[in-house]
């Protein structure tokens, strides 16, 4: 019988399957006037969304020859985090946004202080996730909830969101515009693939590598996302072009929508560049990265 | 020479020196426009609170006969959560304050958007707190990760959020207000004992009756919150009677003052009954309880 093709669409499709089954199962409550919270929590958690962190995690576990189901748990906690930081990024008091994938935001659906308390809920469980998996052992988990903390903290995901506040309006050179996307995206992409080097158990130089090939592959992915912003497309579910509403630099405005394209292919080949230089089965994380500069949502 | 006599005031202003120094030195940065995040922080972090948390975590530890110096790292997160939840419950969309302990809170100094970064960044860094911690084997820091995650999160300090959100303005019998305080301060107040308790490596039968301890503190932390908002101290730094404005529902709306006091000395006497218990120097402790409801800020 001849074996099907290799489809990344059809693995992404997959892993997501198993990450949502696991999401769907870690928030739950005895507490009856605690309902509310587990639904506005599974309102964002279980939108349609491409789950690209924790299969990021999970792509690179694989490349070292592991079966990921273990890493399911953990792998997880970057979904959680990346919800939360969407569910407070739309919030009357940051980008205040209606739709969200299509849909009323959180706060649109269940008020603003119940989508805050939402959002909290969802960072908090994401540590409790890695220290209970029961899976890895204990000196493996600690270090995933440092790479987790430090991609999603002040000196990431978080810092690069004061970024994003502190240039909005302002006219701001290409290093800066890089420096806010490095931490707004790329620090949490970076943990994904730490993260899962770390389950892996590889040496400091691997994960060098592969750092750096998450840094890549997460600013390839904001060029992409701020080319979508113009170019547009009726998948990602939000209004087109509010980037330029809110006087946001973007790649675009700096570099030109071509010259933007060119850079998010020049990231690309880094990316691969870096994968290359490790001793591992990269095929699915070069496609991955592939995906995420070609994909139209 | 004579020794002086053990005076809890000076204990506690000592304890609270020793975390504050630790507390100025875990938010640094090299990126110059950080700096106004960095000051948002410790804005909030550094202004003059008790500390009561940190410091019943250390007295645990210390009663089992342990110098309490190596564990300030992993004390200091509860206080990092403990300030993040300060700072959003002054947000607008939750209760609405200009004043925090006598000051302008934190989004009325550096504004919302601003205000809720902080406060991701102090969630973050509290469990990074443990995870860095150079002492303790990694086994034990995961168990105080998932204690720290418990307390503060939908079964714990956020679900208590919540509850109080939906019980605003409706008439609640006392068993769903002593629910509501269990989880907001409680479970947070039994995190800091628990996790004292994990760090002296003690048995399970000695955390139950030191949960049951935190549990008894923690409430009678709640009910002398609701007494002085009706009694009133300039010390608080905000306005009192605020509960009343909100149509909270309170121990004293529900029992009366004077009852609510009877309660609160009721949960004392079942917190020292439950030291009484185990097999430590519980002294310190017994005094923090007393202090609790003997305060007047």
């Amino acid at each position: 019988m001849p074996t099907n093709p290799f489809s990344i669409t059809s693995y992404l499709a997959i892993k997501k399957e198993v990450i949502d089954i696991h999401l769907k199962k870690i928030f739950g409550t005895r507490i009856h006037d605690l309902q509310q919270l587990i639904e506005s929590i599974h309102y964002s958690l279980l939108a349609n969304g491409k789950r690209i962190r924790p299969i990021v995690c999970l792509a690179t576990y694989e490349a070292f020859g592991n079966n990921s189901t273990h890493a399911i748990q953990i792998a997880a906690s970057l979904e959680l985090i990346h919800c939360y930081s969407l569910m407070q990024d739309d919030l009357p008091c940051m980008d205040d946004d209606d739709l969200r994938r299509g849909n009323p935001t959180n706060h649109k659906q269940f008020g603003e202080a119940a989508a805050l308390l939402a959002s909290d809920a969802l960072q908090t469980e994401a540590f409790n996730q890695i220290a209970s998996c029961p899976y890895f052992d204990a000196e493996i988990k600690i270090e995933c909830i440092k790479l987790l903390s430090h991609g999603s903290g002040y000196h990431g995901m978080v810092g690069g969101q004061v970024l994003d506040l502190f240039y909005e309006a302002k006219d701001i050179p290409l290093d800066k515009l890089k420096t806010l996307h490095t931490l707004k995206t790329g620090k949490l992409i970076e943990a994904s693939v730490l993260i899962g080097a770390t389950l892996a158990g590889k040496d400091a130089k691997t994960k060098e590598h592969l750092a750096h090939f998450g840094q890549s592959i997460g600013l390839a992915f904001q060029i992409k996302d701020d080319v979508l912003d113009i170019e547009g497309s009726k998948k990602i579910g939000k209004d087109q072009k509010s980037d330029i509403a809110k006087e946001k630099t973007t790649f675009p405005k700096l570099l030109g929508l071509e010259a933007s394209k060119i850079e998010s292919k020049e990231c690309l080949r880094i990316a691969i560049d870096s994968l290359r230089k490790i001793d591992a089965d990269t095929t699915i994380l070069e496609k991955i990265a592939e995906f995420i500069i070609q994909r139209d949502y």
